[in-house]
């Protein structure tokens, strides 16, 4: 079964709205077993609507449209829908009364204006909204069931689950299951040619790439027509790519590099510590954007400016003038006086050119150095790695941020 | 003149990923003079692309397709372009250079499959990718002009900066401005009150109101014939708004409180420095994102576990134990220390209980207390102000961080 998402909006054909929607209800749709052909986002204009509703009933068997149904002059598509079908928009008694009641109930005054939203084309079945004003529509055209919400996210994604979640499941013929691996360390065209075959559009599990600020991930798609078979095939897919990618990937679906490296500390019962000159703090952000990361995360230095290299963590001035602030020498004393001052198990540390000011021949702008320390029996340990990232200011300092994080994962993978 | 919109990409027909490009686009084609017609989204689906650019290209004269022009098999948009123009792809030289170039310059190893990107439609021009690998296509379909660039939201918007902007401009036929004032510490209601009757929906110029991640900004859309007329009324509109809402009004269009209170700070040739405990290294991170921000922010102190507020700050244990680490006595403290320790002029302490665990009747979830302190003629001042923010943790330590900086930046409109 496959089905084509509607949004219908001025504020996001303007530009002023991004539409969560339609993501949302893809996803959850997917995992009904209805694939989403498309999503078309239209303005509050009614042949507008009317045309993409048309067009989508010819080519999908759901259509499903968010929007347009609030209480003011601009919120048409009822009045679309109405058209398409040629009846006349008719008051529905129960749906007044239920917004009246809603009024009454929020102690708010009702305008005219309210009413307009218990209108409803003559052979539309009225659906309830438990959240809101505006009740939801769902009719037949074509050989397509059309069911429009309202746009407010929270009462659509409620309407959805109630009214049309359960239809979708009884009559879905198959079954859509996806899986998202997070990869880090190798570039898409990389992951590319290690997945090799398993990418070709004609398979099932499909199997597909994306970049988001500097992650990797590895989608995966199952297409089955029993639950069982679509389980075992995505599970199967999987773990080939796992195999295939072998360390680089570091999570599932929405899980952080920080939330990883987080329950690996964790688990190991370690802390860490940052000091931190480029990224300046983002490294010690995203380790405690990680709900009780205050078990492993002791603190860090923000020693952004040469004089706090050496007033806050101690080191010479004479080292930095001779070596320079972005240097091997200067990363492995970041390291080690971190974990020296924090006590700590663990100690990552960030020097480089985050540009767009500062390069130069030798270290162009996305030179940094990440050091990686670690205190085991009275001695420390320290790795020093120099990377060439790519990509705005904030990009490189993205980038180095993770790749800090990646390679204190990539350690604690190996101390299991 | 009229635009459509079309992504590609099956992480976004799966609900993966949320589509912002098109919202972006559509805010940047709008302020050109160009409506957009439509979003229309589709798969990695070669079939489905060239069905909706054909459609597309019917019903607009601006075509813009962002997404497929990756290395990967499932990148598709080059072929469908080619299979719609009924032309081979060719190996376009000055690509597969800037190509193999790219690589090098970045020490990265090139693959087969990145030669891909290097392929272009027969009739195409190629679009530079000042970003990236893959560079744009532009080509002339029936009476449209079709703009294909890659997904990564920083490569498209560069490209179209550089390749499109120039080119609507030249064309547009009329004129909508828009301009948005971003307001922080009013609540968005407070704010609509106060702009009362300007918020009327049938005005030119509109303004409006949004609200993200606590920041309550005003938009205006200004749309008359002339740019002449465009402007003026636009300009009105603005002094009225910013007379209305005096110095909540931190900047104009994305200049973040960071950046204002950068400019500021570099203006009077002043310095600060951070010591973060519950934001943990946020705020110097919001600050260092400003390019050029070495020459007004030195460093910080990420005191997160009560150890180093002692170790890193000397912050005396039974201090902490005896007020709490979350008081007014510990925030001034911080402050204090921060001044003394980096010998700057102004420093910026956060202490709070972020959140889900750690809070308690007398500090619930979401008590931050932050202490603002300048250095003056061999004295400290310092001013220490307890909030209680609302939200989940990371929009309690996003929006402490941001109180942290209005603090600063109201502080510094005083000292002009």
């Amino acid at each position: 079964m496959h089905a084509i998402i509607i949004s219908v909006g001025d504020e996001l054909t303007l530009g002023q709205v991004v539409d969560t929607n339609s993501a949302w209800l893809s996803a959850r749709l997917a995992e009904l077993g209805v694939l989403t052909k498309s999503h078309l986002t239209v303005p509050d204009d009614q042949g507008a609507i009317v045309q993409a509703v048309r067009s989508a009933t010819e080519l999908a068997e759901w259509v499903v449209i968010t929007g347009g149904l609030g209480p003011t002059q601009d919120d048409l598509t009822r009045q679309a829908l109405a058209e398409l079908q040629d009846v006349p928009l008719v008051l529905h008694a129960p749906s007044l009364a239920r917004i009246e009641q809603f009024f009454k109930d929020h102690g708010r005054v009702m305008t005219a204006s309210n009413r307009v939203q218990a209108l409803a084309p003559a052979d539309a079945m009225v659906l309830d909204n438990p959240q809101g004003t505006a009740p939801g529509l769902r009719l037949a055209i074509g050989h397509a069931l059309v069911f429009a919400m309202p746009g407010v996210p929270f009462e659509m994604k409620a309407m959805f689950e109630q009214h049309l979640a359960p239809l979708i499941a009884a009559q879905a013929g198959r079954t859509i299951l996806t899986r998202k691996l997070n990869t880090f360390g190798l570039g898409e065209s990389v992951v590319g040619e290690a997945l090799g075959d398993l990418m070709r559009r004609d398979r099932n599990p499909m199997v597909g790439t994306t970049v988001s600020a500097g992650i990797v991930s590895v989608r995966i798609r199952s297409d089955f027509p029993t639950r069982l078979q679509a389980q075992t095939e995505l599970d199967r897919a999987v773990s080939v790519v796992k195999q295939k990618l072998g360390t680089a990937v570091f999570s599932e679906g929405d899980v952080s590099l920080a939330v990883v490296v987080g329950e690996m500390l964790h688990a190991r019962q370690r802390t860490v510590t940052t000091a931190e000159s480029c990224t300046a703090g983002l490294v010690a952000a995203m380790l405690t954007e990680v709900p009780g990361s205050s078990a492993w995360f002791l603190g860090g230095w923000v020693v952004y400016a040469n004089r706090m290299k050496t007033a806050a963590l101690g080191i010479p001035a004479d080292r930095i003038a001779r070596e320079g602030a972005v240097s091997e020498g200067v990363v492995r004393q970041m390291v080690e006086e971190a974990l020296q001052r924090s006590a700590g198990d663990y100690a990552l540390a960030l020097t480089g050119v985050a540009g767009p000011e500062g390069g130069s021949p030798e270290k162009p702008v996305g030179t940094v150095w990440i050091g990686l320390g670690k205190h085991v029996s009275g001695k420390n340990q320290v790795l020093a790695e120099r990377f060439l990232l790519l990509g705005d200011r904030s990009m490189i300092r993205e980038r180095a941020a993770k790749a800090a994080l990646n390679m204190l994962r990539l350690e604690l993978l190996e101390t299991a």
